[in-house]
């Protein structure tokens, strides 16, 4: 199997597999019990918040653990209760159903527009700022095409405004670097499985000093601000899993870059007529989202499912929605061109050799298709 | 080690924690994504649903997995705008909590008595309620004493009503009998940890047609419900080791029993003047909540837990906060009392050796700080 979906999830590091495996077996005291058996499984998931913490450029006591980064997202939108906030077009369903929340609350959105490479202007945000503005929310690196945002830009701008910034950097932390202070954002959002660690945690980075009403309250976890059992094991494996990343961070992007252009170049090569998209401006290193005018991203998808291939039509988040990509579409794309698309996403584990299996791959089940439409 | 604090958690069961193995290793696949690599990590969710669905009574698509209890009943709760809610005085924090917040935002909300042995009279539900009551929310079994509150007789009483009825079955599911049709409950909420599962992962059972809006909103898991990349591995060990709980559950539910009362009749037997809360009346099987006057439960755990003895003064969601507990005040004990309170939990894993041992460490604990303080 090639495993080239790393946007959608991640294969847990076996260092951070490691780490977590005790805290699933001997070590399953309560991290909120006083006892010895308690306070072993507290210091765990304290450690893991210091690596978190300085892997992004803040104190430990700004981050707080949950269960994955749509949660971290929803916490901070449904905060809001009255204005104005202002989003992307392109941002990922739990932040655009956030908002769609919002808005039966009568709160205000505004959905900023993307350039043909999916880049936010600057100067669209500031033109949308009205003085009821509360947020702002604009993704760090977008899930199905990858282009990065001006977050630092725009949190440039924001500092002494009084408008809560808030970055959803799923695909961003562990894979670029990630810096709350330079990015100057109030809030950050992050999964776990994103980075080799393990699905069902993720967490918020909050700014000091801003008051942020619990989604889930009760126990006085996570300083009280989410209640609920610590999962001690998840915990443990994201804090180590992305100081592991962090650590290889700048080998492991070079590689991604090399992995994505052989697969540009090498598609382009067989197949002129590919519109890859989000070519230009800053981008993720690993992800790769092309159009092959004349297939269906479904069937593609399909016969390389058959090769024992895993890349994706678009977010994992989105399946089940016969719908094309809202993010394809806010590039200016066709809905017929937008269905045409497949998303190739690299991750640490991947090699050389298998951008050149999928650019195989991809060309000659491409051709299949065609040939069996005429 | 003896481990008597399994109300706050359990160990994971050996069987749950090989089940889940896989989907931390080489089974990562995202459950949402439509190769086959996603599609295997589906067909296991979906096991775990019709595990859990059997367990409770309920059918698959009335149970909607969470990151655990405490999210599970800030969705049921933070539901509510406007109106009337129910609950009783001894609630988990994470209804406690969640109902302050609902007053925050204008809803009215009744605060249940009990009587002196833990339990709600039905005819006080009853009489509390007034036209404009929307949710009623009772929990099943009580974390801190084990009383099993009237949650049949409550939900029989409203059928036709047009109340919602809650339940925080946390303590109860995996442990007694729980049949959502005869509790005639429209929610009931659960966390896996509880029953030999993992932590960070718990369900929702939400009888159909009642509409609930997300808490967390986004991508298209669980029917649309519950946003976020399902927790693949969290979800698996959940069903698995409820299967298993209630294959043994009434071979299991004789030795608590059993052990119960062999704790709580060795300590009488060596310090008569012991209170055991909530003694009589319909009581989970494993947990012992013991009041011995003259010293604090705090300086009792303390010296248990150097004997390598974990017991709990209260609710691991209550560490950290110095205040007498409320479940015992509610009892109508007063708050020196609550203070010299113990709970020790039983669960599948303990022996009649651990209960003995347990016994005479109490008692020597007990008499080693009265001696102290003479």
């Amino acid at each position: 199997m090639i495993y080239a979906d790393n946007a959608a999830t991640t294969k847990i590091s076996n260092a951070a597999f490691e780490k977590m495996l005790p805290f699933l077996q001997g070590q399953y005291g309560n991290a909120s019990s006083p006892y010895s058996f308690g306070v072993k499984a507290k210091h765990a998931v304290e450690l893991a918040r210091q690596q978190i913490a300085s892997a992004i450029g803040a104190e430990p006591g700004e981050v707080f653990f949950t269960s994955g980064a749509s949660e971290s997202n929803n916490w901070v939108l449904s905060s809001i209760n009255k204005g104005h906030v202002i989003t992307s077009s392109i941002e990922h369903p739990s932040v655009l159903n956030a908002c769609h929340m919002l808005e039966h609350k009568g709160v205000d959105v505004t959905y900023l527009p993307v350039s043909g490479n999916g880049h936010i202007a600057v100067e669209d945000v500031r033109n949308a700022i009205r003085p009821d503005t509360k947020l702002i929310s604009v993704m760090l690196a977008n899930n199905e095409i990858g282009t990065i945002q001006p977050i630092a830009e725009i949190g440039n701008y924001l500092r002494e405004r009084n408008i809560l910034f808030h970055t959803d950097a799923v695909q961003a932390v562990g894979h670029i670097p990630v810096d709350v202070q330079k990015l100057g954002v109030d809030f950050l959002s992050a999964s776990a499985h994103k980075f080799n660690g393990a699905k069902g945690t993720g967490f918020l980075y909050k700014r000091p000093g801003i008051s942020l009403p619990p989604l889930i309250s009760g126990g006085e976890q996570e300083h009280g601000e989410r209640a609920g059992t610590e999962n001690v094991a998840g915990i443990v494996a994201a804090g180590y899993a992305l100081w592991e990343n962090i650590s290889d961070m700048s080998a492991i992007s070079s590689k991604l870059t090399a992995l994505s252009q052989t697969t540009v170049n090498g598609i382009h090569s067989r197949i002129p007529n590919v519109i890859v998209n989000s070519q230009e401006g800053n981008h993720l290193p690993g992800i790769v989202n092309i159009v092959l005018d004349g297939v269906t991203g479904e069937s593609l998808l399909h016969l390389l499912d058959l090769k024992g291939i895993c890349v994706s039509t678009s977010s994992a988040c989105r399946a089940g929605r016969d719908m094309p990509s809202h993010v394809l579409m806010a590039l200016g794309l066709t809905s017929r061109q937008a269905r045409s698309a497949i998303r190739i996403s690299y991750g640490r584990y991947n090699t050389l050799n298998d951008a050149e299996t999928i650019v195989s791959a991809v060309c000659n089940a491409y051709n299949k298709i065609l040939k069996a439409k005429k």
